[in-house]
């Protein structure tokens, strides 16, 4: 990445209004020097938060994401309490499978269900293009939080096309993805159909939130680490390039992360990431060996360390932080999402240790 | 690994007695010339077979696991029905633990239920060595099983210290394994002496199963994937050493496994792995360049891919067979256990696949 084009940025987004663009997760992310590491967490809006359990009280998760308040609210909640150098809208994967039709619903405990899944040539059918009517509360959510914000950068996100598809194709949470795998295997012009829709929409979700307001997006592929590179290669790259392609010339941060990549990372970033998420498997030195230094890497203190008490979880953060030493741009994060019965004292420790440790 | 010293073996041992020390299985984990690639499956012994689940009906998980007739008989159903290359007995990892009197049980659906978690220096107290006499119906069992199986190589096996702690530790399955982690990172003295009491009870699983007959022993570390690879290092790897210690002087083939353990291939080998499992997720030519030649590989064909129907199966089974050209050893398995919804007649063919294929 070149200095901000911006041409089609409106001259009032933060990133162009210089609100955001001097921010540390901005300049991490372009790899620029920062005044100290950014920090967020995966997940940090909702989960584990009393408060946020108040407010969603008696409200469905999908009906929460599609309601403007709530989402403003839920995603300031861990800016303010944490002081995190990052906020990201409180939403779910599935939400634009949602907005277009498509009869899911997110059961707690289990994760989203869809009530038909996704198996046939015909099925593709239920498939259709997403427009900005259909997301309106959400890009209403971003516009507002854009202001409330102020220097600090919304992060948009989307799922990535592979992990999008395993919900639909699985019919929900799967730890093996074999009707996903018997699909992509067994009927790759399904398949590529399929993710090519599925591009399609992940593309114009995250432009149309970069154009509401974000600073940066994070395309997640939860789930993509199920597969070996060569079929990533083949099989998932492609669309998760034509997702990221989708908000190239708007010049806007891209982070690219899934669990249990470290087979992946290089062809992850050459989907077109400029900034590639890790997860607590592979220390940032070696991802960094992995991948070069072309593009910031973020990541990656393992959510299950959080509850090995102060000593231990200042050792480790410690640890990442020293990984991260001759990266040319890092920001802190998890190497998975929040875990639901994190301390929340223990997150906002975190922020301070990282602040404190990498002030310059 | 010399000409089999053998010396601690008995004169009517399998290996000893000309059984199976010539069969493809043994031969090909002592990178010998193999007549065709050796072919098994994890969990191969229970889950997709029909004549397996008339005879467990009525039965639970663990007591037909001490049930010397049954082990014996769900052990031999896929010998007859695949014609695979070797048996492995029918059981579970949690099985010694139970026999030391671990209150637990194996729930359907979930797996491997602890009454009591395992979360404090006390706890430890509620481990004991385990002695032949804890497992007489399962050593029966392989006793049996060798005499019944002639020239096909049985294959003894344990849970590794890792998963076995995670089990006790999580009180059942995680998928975060954030109790077994908070153990590790913040008690790390409770860690090494939970995980060198597990070391010892595996350790003397494994010498009896070999001692009785067993011609192979496979260490499954199943979850230890979810560690990088320096506290796999730190934490883990001197008490899985310690594990195939415990049948070195038996000069009997040591096989390895974990499931994404691609990070870690070359650690587990130093565990003292004759053979090294590969999950799916790393083809079996990029793990010989990480582990190099002085081991065998085991893999990886991917069980999910077995729902893709005949066509995708059969290339996939070439390309698994290709990968492996170059290994000094290689023993054709899946890349994870059989998925309980699998077609036999699919495993079947994937056994004459194998064979076909490679016969010299």
């Amino acid at each position: 990445m070149g200095p901000f084009a911006g041409g089609r940025l409106p001259a009032a987004h933060p990133l162009i209004d210089g609100r955001t663009a001097g921010s540390p997760l901005v300049l991490a992310a372009r790899r620029q020097p920062v005044p100290h590491t950014p920090v967020w967490f995966m997940r940090q809006a909702g989960r584990s938060l009393p408060e946020y359990r108040a407010l969603r009280a008696g409200t469905a998760m999908l009906e929460s994401c599609f309601t403007t308040d709530l989402v403003v609210e839920i995603t300031l909640q861990p800016v303010r309490r944490y002081g995190v150098d990052a906020a990201i809208f409180f939403s779910d994967i599935v939400v634009p499978l949602k907005a277009i039709g498509v009869d899911l619903d997110i059961v707690q405990g289990v994760g989203p269900v869809v009530k038909e899944p996704f198996r046939s040539p015909a099925d593709l059918g239920r498939l259709r293009d997403l427009t900005s009517d259909d997301v309106l509360p959400v890009l209403a959510a971003v516009t507002e939080l854009t202001k409330e914000l102020g220097g600090t950068p919304l992060i948009g996100f989307a799922g990535a096309p592979f992990t999008l598809a395993s919900y639909l194709v699985e019919g929900g949470p799967s730890r093996d993805h074999a009707h996903t795998k018997a699909l992509m295997y067994g009927a790759p012009d399904v398949w590529h159909a399929l993710l090519e829709k599925l591009a399609g929409i992940a593309g114009e979700f995250l432009r149309q939130q970069v154009l509401a307001g974000a600073s940066a997006v994070q395309l997640f592929d939860s789930w993509v680490g199920a597969l070996p590179a060569r079929d990533y290669r083949e099989y998932v790259q492609p669309h998760s390039a034509k997702v990221l392609a989708a908000v190239a010339d708007l010049d806007v941060p891209r982070i690219h992360f899934g669990v249990g990549t470290g087979e992946l990372l290089v062809d992850m970033r050459d989907a077109g990431a400029d900034v590639v998420g890790v997860d607590f498997r592979v220390p940032l030195g070696e991802a960094a060996r992995r991948v070069g230094n072309e593009v910031a890497l973020q990541g990656n203190l393992d959510p299950a360390a959080l509850f090995a008490g102060p000593e231990a979880v200042e050792a480790r953060v410690r640890e990442v932080l020293s990984d991260a030493e001759d990266l040319s741009g890092h920001i802190f994060n998890l190497g998975h999402g929040v875990l639901p019965s994190t301390d929340p004292d223990v997150l906002h420790r975190v922020v301070d240790l990282v602040h404190e440790i990498t002030l310059r």
